[in-house]
């Protein structure tokens, strides 16, 4: 399993911020559980609004449960005119995070959350608008093309590409996104989790604590990494030069994205299996390039620096071989972790006492105000 | 002086973070220092920009250095565009922190921070733009009326006052505001700072942070206090109202807003200045009940259960005497506290881990998936 490592050290790396019954990294089965579901076994059997009713609702659904939360899901895709209208003011030249972030707070103002009796309704219509949302963004900015929202789509992994590509996706590549925002949707204590427990600590709502964890999502040592990683393997022509490229990148000591990981200590469990859909989506495609380069950047990873990759890595070869524009990656990722970040929100609201941790002061000692003509 | 409580428990209440130079909480003068600075000192001679400088850039400006920084601020007032139009489609019925949230995240899209080299003008944009921001919403939506927010007005202070109630305002009002916009500049690791570091510490940008700041800053534990302050106090007919109605609520252990404080143990350097204000304006303005009712609480609420005025107490009615609406309070903490967000930030940067705490896990034990139809 996917040990965790020694942790200490500055990021509160291994400091208790607060408790979760949400999931467990680095612990158990193959290092990530939710709700005690061992996270490849999700990623094998269910598809991802049985992981959301798991994660939100506390336990994975029947039959007839499933059934009754993709319809409620699938009611609630409509994206209102005023949203409609800000995201026209756009520009195709803005970072998709951002027009996630900013989607996201608008909708609080039209749709506020009045009271935490609503936290399920404000979660569920978050879940449900935005892949459309940032397809509708992402096609009238760049397409000039105001797209149907409101798919015939069975599930939020095919209305995202329903609405990214305008027709019903494959069934391959609905699978690969049913299992990419299953192994994204929950990962305790990260840095945008914990944002959103921070915000949910001062009793704000649902909207801020979402939009907060978007803004930290961006960030590239976050959920930017699957878009940097990206960057990295599409300048590499072949595996020999992969290794040629990484080897120049180590010596000069600079960071590559994908690999390592602030709590596992030798293997993101999720990489096992978008690795897979990866080699899938690569023999269905024809050109096994950039998977080969990616299996090369692993194997030269772990010989030199003992680094492997986390979730991120094999997620950029992925996703591009569904044709997905690489600065739609991280958006994403935000449309299944939702789900954890909103049942964090929840939990947190359930027992909470505001974080306000202490600082260790290395300023200057007390002085006092000269007048202005002295200074 | 304020001294701090002893701290432990929930909400990393102690737990060292990480380190600041920007201020200390409950440890030496008064109880808050901004860079060494005791806070009283500030406010009683300086105005915000000269603290804002002091934050950011790290000293408290001469005489020219202060003028070239209020003019350069002054030289960047104007809203784009695009964010007027964005604004003019929130109704009047939104939280005005959710349009705070909304303005500040939709000019991260426009004028996105492209890398940190660009930090001090992505901060200063927004401190010349918060004000009429807020305003320009606030008179589209309620009065119909689109402002001019390039203005005249010599401050921040006296900026934010004039897009409000569109005209210069007196003296002794804008006095009133700088004090109050020094007393709310900076707090060290509070709830809403320290979202903002968190956010800083994927790398991600500056106006992610910010954006997420303020959704934590709305919550009613943290800035959005002082709205619930004045909402308390304007149900109270004169002071033996206010008696009544605080033992009513204290009896039924409800929470009251403007009382109490994560570190401070008996008082809050803060409450003394803004009092003072608050005894001044009701004086100026000929009717002093709220005034004497707020004083009334104060010495019920220490009376019965040792709780002290924050800094939010007294602003309730400072506020509320230079005719500000209730709901526009918490965005004048944001126009303020921003500077202590951003310096917060770029502290961040400068000496960076990603920030990812541990949690406790409470959840069911390691249990497989089950086939769907036998749940
Ligand atoms: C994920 C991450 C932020 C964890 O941070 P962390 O807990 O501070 O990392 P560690 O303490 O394990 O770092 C140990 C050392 O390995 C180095 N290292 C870690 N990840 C590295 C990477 N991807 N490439 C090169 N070096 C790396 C660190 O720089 C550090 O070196 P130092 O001791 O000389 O400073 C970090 O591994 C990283 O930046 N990875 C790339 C971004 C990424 O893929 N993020 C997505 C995470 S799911
Ligand atoms: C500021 C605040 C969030 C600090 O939270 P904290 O660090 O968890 O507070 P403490 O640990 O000191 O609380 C101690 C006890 O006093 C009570 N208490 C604290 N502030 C109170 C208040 N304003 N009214 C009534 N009771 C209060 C707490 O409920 C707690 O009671 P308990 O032990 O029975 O649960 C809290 O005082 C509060 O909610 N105040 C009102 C909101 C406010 O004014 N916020 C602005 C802060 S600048």
């Amino acid at each position: 399993m996917a040990n965790a490592k020694e942790l200490s050290g500055a990021g509160l790396r291994g400091q208790i911020a607060g408790k979760t019954a949400l999931s467990t990294v680095g612990k158990t089965g193959s290092g990530l559980t939710y709700r005690g579901y061992d996270v490849k076994d999700l990623a094998a059997h269910c598809e991802f609004e049985e992981v959301a009713h798991l994660i939100l609702k506390g336990e994975l659904p029947n039959q007839a449960e499933l059934a009754a939360y993709k319809q409620r899901l699938k009611a609630m895709r409509n994206l209102p005119q005023a949203l409609k209208e800000v995201l026209e003011r756009i520009p195709a030249s803005a970072h998709p995070m951002d027009v996630m972030r900013t989607g996201c707070s608008m909708l609080g103002n039209i749709e506020t959350e009045q009271s935490f009796a609503q936290q399920h309704d404000a979660t569920d219509r978050l879940l449900a608008i935005f892949p459309g949302l940032i397809n509708y963004w992402y096609n009238f900015s760049h397409n000039g093309k105001r797209i149907e929202v409101e798919t015939a789509a069975d599930s939020i992994a095919e209305q995202f590409l329903w609405t990214l590509h305008g027709e019903k996706p494959t069934q391959l590549h609905t699978d690969v996104m049913n299992a990419s925002l299953i192994l994204y949707a929950e990962h305790e204590f990260n840095a945008s989790t914990f944002t959103a427990r921070v915000c949910a600590s001062t009793l704000s709502d649902m909207h801020s604590c979402i939009t907060g964890a978007i803004g930290s999502l961006r960030g590239p040592l976050h959920g930017g990494a699957n878009e940097a990683a990206m960057e990295l393997i599409e300048k590499m022509d072949n595996p020999d030069d992969a290794e040629a490229k990484l080897l120049g990148m180590l010596e000069r000591k600079e960071k590559i994205m994908g690999f390592g990981h602030a709590i596992y200590a030798e293997s993101d469990p999720r990489n096992a299996v978008i690795k897979e859909w990866s080699e899938k989506l690569a023999k269905a495609n024809g050109d096994t390039s950039l998977y080969d380069i990616s299996v090369r950047c692993e194997s030269v990873m772990w010989r030199e620096k003992k680094l492997f990759c986390n979730a991120d890595f094999f997620h950029a070869s992925a996703y591009n071989y569904m044709g997905i524009p690489t600065k739609l990656f991280t958006p994403i990722f935000v449309c299944s972790r939702l789900t954890g970040w909103a049942a964090h929100v929840m939990e947190q609201r359930a027992d909470n006492r505001i974080i306000r941790p202490s600082a260790e002061y290395t300023g200057v000692e007390p002085r006092s105000v000269k007048p202005i003509a002295q200074r």
